[in-house]
């Protein structure tokens, strides 16, 4: 197994959330993100989050928040407050929505700028 | 069906790609993704990419590229240049390589700095 580059976890974070929506859900989803997501962006270690909605009604990931903090600790902190673990248990028994959201923390491992 | 705020594709998009990658291949993968990038980067409407590597060798997508074009149509042309098709099927023909991917357009739907 090699993993020379597998990131350390030291330092800034991005969260990526890859959700697997039903179409005709995805205003009520994005409305109950929101409400969230505004409550997150009060956690210490919040540094910005940008919501991604495809193009296409047939793109599998309907939505994807790509998200960054302070640390991975912030990050972990964050989501272990009752308050959002209450939001995430509303949202997993709400017989009315069907999502599947894949959290992970990732670090940026290359980036490019226009080149000629 | 609900697509009020179903995005348009006018004006800038952003391209994720989601990567389901054996950890055992990772460094490779990483290589030849580095490789189609700096070609993608000399494309017109190319704007930035930053490889997302997950922290966990556990998480189910190890990496997520998020790439910024000037539109939809600049994003097109580009993966449709033959030099582009021909590294596609060379990963896919591949049989040391077990690389699902799902690229996708996408636009910002909601974006949140930090507030108190």
């Amino acid at each position: 197994m090699s993993t020379s580059t597998q990131p350390s976890g030291d330092g800034p974070v991005t969260l990526i959330n890859v959700f697997e929506v039903a179409v005709d859900q995805a205003e009520t989803f994005l409305e109950q993100w929101r409400k969230r997501a505004e409550w997150m962006s009060t956690q210490p270690g919040f540094r910005d989050a940008v919501m991604h909605r495809a193009l296409s009604s047939e793109t599998r990931f309907q939505f994807v928040n790509v998200s960054h903090w302070d640390s991975a600790e912030a990050h972990r902190q964050a989501i272990a407050q009752p308050e959002f673990q209450a939001e995430v248990r509303a949202v997993a028994h709400d017989p009315r929505q069907r999502v599947a959201a894949n959290p992970a923390l990732y670090q940026a491992v290359a980036q490019l700028e226009p080149s000629s």
